[in-house]
C-alpha cells in the first residue's frame, strides 16, 4: 500500500483508527472454544463488524507466538482473510523485531512477503543496519518505536545526551538520515499528549502509530491538537476497548459499538480542522 | 537450567561455545533440500556432529520466521530434538523479542513454555517493565542487547548522558536493579574488547552472550582477556564459521572440525585461567 492510499482511505472513512487484535483465549467468547480455530473465528467476526469504521488492524504477534505453531497459523489466516477481503485496509504486524543486517531482511520477508502486511513495527536500539533492511521493501512501511506508553519506557527513551536531546529524539533525527526514510512511521504513546509538540518539529510529516487510548489511559483530542498533519498523520490505536467490548455473544457488535464511538469522535475533529 | 548446571558444563566440556544456528536454505548442502524438512535436518546433523563441543546452541527466529509456518515448524522440532536428546544443553531463542508488561509474558510463554527454551534475547529499549515480564520464569534467563557489533549499534548505544555515562552502560546498571536480575545475561560484541572491560565492571557476575568471533571479525583471545570472570562468564557464539565450514555432504564433519578449532582454543585459555 502507499502511503496516498492510506491518506484517501483514511479522509473517505472518516477515520484514522486502527484496531489491535491481541487475541486471549481467556478473553474470547466462550462459544467459540468449541470451534477448530478460535482465534481466527474471533478476528474474522471482529474484522467483519468494523472493516467499514476502521482504517488499519494491528495483530501484536505475541499473543499469537503464546500459542505456538497454532497461534502462528491463526495469525497467517487472518492476515491472509485481511488481504483477500479488505485489501485497502493498512495492515501492522506489531511485533517489535530488529537484529542485524541481513538478519532483519528475513525479518522483512516474514512480515512484508510470506505474511504480506502493509507494515511492520522495529525496535531502533541497534540503530542503522537494523532498520534499514525494512525500508528496502518497497510500498511498505516500518513502524519504529520513538516514546512508548509504557511506565518502563522512561527509564532509556528520555535520557538527555550532553547536548539536551532525549534518546527518543535522536532516535526520531538520526533516522531521518536512513535510505527511504520516508517509508518509516513512529510509535509515539498517548499517555503524554504534550510529547506530540516536540515530535512534530523533528518530523512534521511521518505518519505516527500511537498506542493508549482508551486502557492505557490516553486522550485522543490532546493527543489530535499536537499530533495531526495535513495528511492527517496518526493512526490511533484501540485494542482492548473494543475486542473485550462484550465477552458474550454479541461480542462483535458491542466491538462496533465501541469502534463506532472513537470513528464518529473522528470524524468531529477530522471536520473541525477542514481535514 | 540453573547458572551451576550450565558453569559445569562448561568446566566439563571445557567449552563456552555456543552455535548459532542461522540456517538458509540457500546455504545448506543440496541434497537435503529433498526431504521433508531441510532445516531440521540439518541442524539435526550439526548437533549430533558437535554436541560435545559445545555448552549452547542458539537459533535466531528471523531465520525460521522467515519460511512461515514451516519454519516455526522447524524451529520447534529443533528445540524438541535438543531438549530430548542433549538436556543439559544450554538453549537460546535469539528473538530480540520486547513489549509492554502483559504482551512481554506472552513472549516469554511461547519461548520459556511452548518451545522450552532455556533463554531468550530481548531488547531494553521499553526499559523496566518490558523486560520484567521474562525474568519472572524460573530457571529460565533473559539476554539483554547490551553493546551489539553491528556498524549501526553506535548510533544509539553509545550516546552519552549528562553525566558522561553511555546508553549501553545506563542499560546494563538500571536493569541491576530490576526484580529477580540475577536471571539476566547481557549480548556484548566482540567486535570491541577494550569495551568488555568497562562492562565487567558494572556486571562481574552476569554471563555474556558474545556473537562477532569470526565472521563479524572479532578476537577470542582480546575478549577473554577481559571478559572472563571465576564462574568463566562467557559464552562466545559462532554461526556461519561453523554451521556452513562446508557446502558439500561432509558439512557436518566440517562443522565439527571447526567446533573443535575453536573448543581446543577455549580449553587453553581456561587452563591458563586456573577455571
Amino acid at each position: 500500500m502507499t502511503k496516498q492510499e492510506l491518506i484517501h482511505e483514511i479522509k473517505a472513512k472518516r477515520s484514522f483508527l486502527c484496531i489491535g487484535l491481541d487475541v486471549d483465549l481467556e478473553k474470547i467468547p466462550a462459544h467459540l472454544l468449541d470451534t477448530d480455530d478460535p482465534i481466527f473465528e474471533f478476528n474474522k467476526a471482529i474484522i467483519d463488524a468494523t472493516h467499514d469504521l476502521t482504517v488499519a488492524y494491528k495483530p501484536n504477534t505475541a499473543f499469537y507466538e503464546a500459542y505456538g505453531l497454532k497461534g502462528w497459523q491463526s495469525l497467517s489466516k487472518t492476515i491472509a482473510y485481511l488481504n483477500e477481503n479488505y485489501p485497502s485496509l493498512f495492515t501492522i504486524a506489531d511485533a517489535k523485531r530488529g537484529d542485524i543486517g541481513n538478519t532483519s531482511t528475513r525479518y522483512a520477508k516474514a512480515f512484508f512477503e510470506d505474511l504480506n502486511f502493509d507494515s511492520v513495527t522495529v525496535a531502533p536500539y541497534m540503530g542503522s543496519d537494523s532498520v534499514e533492511p525494512f525500508l528496502a521493501f518497497e510500498n511498505k512501511f516500518t513502524i519504529m518505536l520513538a516514546l512508548t506508553s509504557n511506565k518502563g519506557g522512561l527509564d532509556f527513551q528520555n535520557i538527555k545526551d550532553e547536548e539536551g536531546t532525549t534518546l527518543y529524539e535522536k532516535v526520531l533525527e538520526t533516522s531521518l538520515q536512513w535510505k527511504n526514510n520516508e517509508q518509516l512511521m513512529y510509535v509515539v504513546g498517548a499517555t503524554r499528549p504534550d510529547y506530540f509538540q516536540k515530535i512534530r518539529k523533528i518530523v512534521p510529516s511521518h505518519f505516527l502509530l500511537v498506542p493508549g487510548i482508551g486502557a492505557q489511559g490516553g486522550d485522543l483530542q490532546g493527543v489530535c491538537d499536537y499530533g495531526l498533519n495535513s495528511d492527517v498523520g496518526l493512526l490511533i490505536n484501540s485494542s482492548r476497548g473494543i475486542i473485550y467490548a462484550s465477552s458474550g455473544e454479541d461480542f462483535a457488535t458491542r466491538a462496533r459499538e465501541n469502534a463506532l464511538e472513537l470513528q464518529k469522535e473522528m470524524q468531529t475533529i477530522l471536520d473541525a480542522k477542514a481535514l
